[in-house]
């Protein structure tokens, strides 16, 4: 028996087959050119009805989709703000109505983060355990008692939104004051607001064109010492480590769990966030909590894709309208 | 059918008897002078029994139980700081043994709060609720996806150690900064603070003792549109609403209810921290969240104890030792 996972990105699909033990049997990667809506969507379907008829006597249990953004469990759409036409779209219905009697399973990116953790990577054997994803932009897919938390309108884990600095400040009411302070956006952002205004800096990143500026240079500087990129750096753990422990003094967890592009270079500061989490954390709590790199990379969204047909989670053909 | 509910509190013990439907047969509050870990046992033990003899017709389903701390679900023992002897008490033997064949079933306040609040009053009906307690300190009772939050160790809730503002003092360490801030004691640490800086200030706070100052005189003075007072409320409806933001944005939900002694005299300012939240919120979930006082005031924990008894909650002789 096996099952098909798609983690939907920005930029490619990823379509998998995996045993129901979890053991990769096919995978690959179509690059996504054009983001519209009705096109992804029979993508989607085009790619589930291939890998099929690529693996023909094998019996698949069902197909997950991991989407970035909203995943509505009641009608089986979708909200992805960066695919032209998604701000509603009935991916649930578009799929089932492709793939026949086989049973379509959606969630949102950070879900499936933290479900494919625990199905295969670090979080394995936790009921409590939180996928906190820096990359582009900052989200949380949070296991809560063996389930994942998903609110009244299937959009909990926004952490990007929380408060951790005051006074407010305007910008906060685009990106969330944590994740405009410490995405991978935010940190770029940070570090040309710091190149403005200190003029008698003339570093690393002086010399890179500030519109071009990514958070990548910003951790190559900080690798060379650098005193601008280490400000940012500070800044952004002292970010980090607050807000992870808002999430051990709330959830009490196992596991916090850093992935997403930025967690790459910033795995190594894992050690100094964690000090710095712990200076604000429940201190009963604090101790037994282990702060950790994610271990399935880029593919956390894929292997939870997957799991989501083994989940207890209803396949969109049996909601109710 | 009838359930017993006991709310354990520092200075007395509440016990009433509900029908199953949640109207009330009988209360009683006893006042608790000693503290001490097992005359406390053999005092809640007794009023279990005494109640049963009571109302010797009435079939009774069970007996819950309210207590100040934590209740550790896999042992049934409790931690309760204000009660001498109850570092790791095993009230769930203590009182199986005392009363029979009668299922027992214990939860923490912050737990019985929101489920007291389910189940009669403000989040009835309610999957996605938060109960925010703010008194002498602070905790959160969560419901998400119909299941209270309990954490890895029956600590998740500790709202009062949320990290809201930068940089860190060393207070925060004994309180958690949104409980150093912003609870009832918090409210009056802030005010002797400022009595302390502002010299020039001769307002109504200056004439009390500061040692005796309560935060209820803060809220007397703010009612006179003492400048003082002004300032102490302004500054804890700025941390209320952040917290009340980073409730909505990670959780998702209906309704956050405010209770504890602050609200209380903080209830009209709930509009205030509405105000507040929404400049930080995750900006999709805010619209549709109702910040709301609770409807059961005080009584909150005691039907929270009672219907502990009707929950999927598993009464403590059914626990693995």
């Amino acid at each position: 028996m096996a099952v098909i996972g798609l983690d939907l990105g920005g930029t490619k699909l990823a379509v998998a087959l995996f045993t129901e033990e979890g053991s990769l049997l096919y995978k690959e990667r179509v690059p996504l050119t054009l983001l519209q809506g009705e096109a992804t969507g029979a993508l989607i379907a085009d790619r589930i009805t291939a890998l099929k008829n690529r693996f023909p006597e094998t019996a698949i249990t069902g197909a997950g989709i991991c989407v970035p953004g909203i995943y509505y469990a009641k009608t089986g759409n979708v909200w992805c703000p960066n695919i032209k036409g998604w701000e509603n779209y009935p991916l649930g219905k578009r799929l089932s109505e492709a793939c026949g009697a086989m049973p379509i399973v959606i969630d949102s990116d950070r879900a499936c983060y933290i479900l494919g953790e625990a199905w295969k990577g670090t979080a394995k054997g936790c009921n409590n355990a939180i996928y906190l994803s820096v990359g582009t932009g900052i989200g949380a897919g949070i296991l809560s008692g063996g389930a994942v938390v998903r609110g009244q309108h299937d959009i909990a884990g926004a952490i990007g939104w929380m408060a951790l600095a005051q006074p407010f400040q305007l910008p906060f009411k685009q990106y969330g004051c944590f994740e405009h302070s410490a995405s991978g956006e935010g940190i770029a952002r940070y570090t040309r607001e710091l190149l403005d205004t200190m003029n008698d800096y003339n570093g690393l990143l002086r010399a890179i064109d500030a519109e071009r500026l990514k958070a990548q240079h910003v951790f190559e500087a900080f690798e060379q010492k650098d005193v601008l990129a280490t400000a940012v750096i500070r800044h952004c753990v002292q970010f980090w480590g607050m807000a992870a422990a808002n999430l051990v003094s709330l959830f009490d967890p196992e596991k916090i769990i850093f992935g997403g592009g930025v967690f790459g270079p910033a795995q190594k500061l894992i050690p100094d966030i964690r000090e710095e989490a712990a200076k604000w954390a429940q201190p009963v709590s604090m101790p037994s909590v282990l702060f950790v790199p994610g271990s399935l990379g880029a593919d956390a969204g894929l292997y939870g894709a997957a799991s989501l047909v083994l989940q207890k989670a209803i396949p969109y053909p049996n909601h109710d309208q």
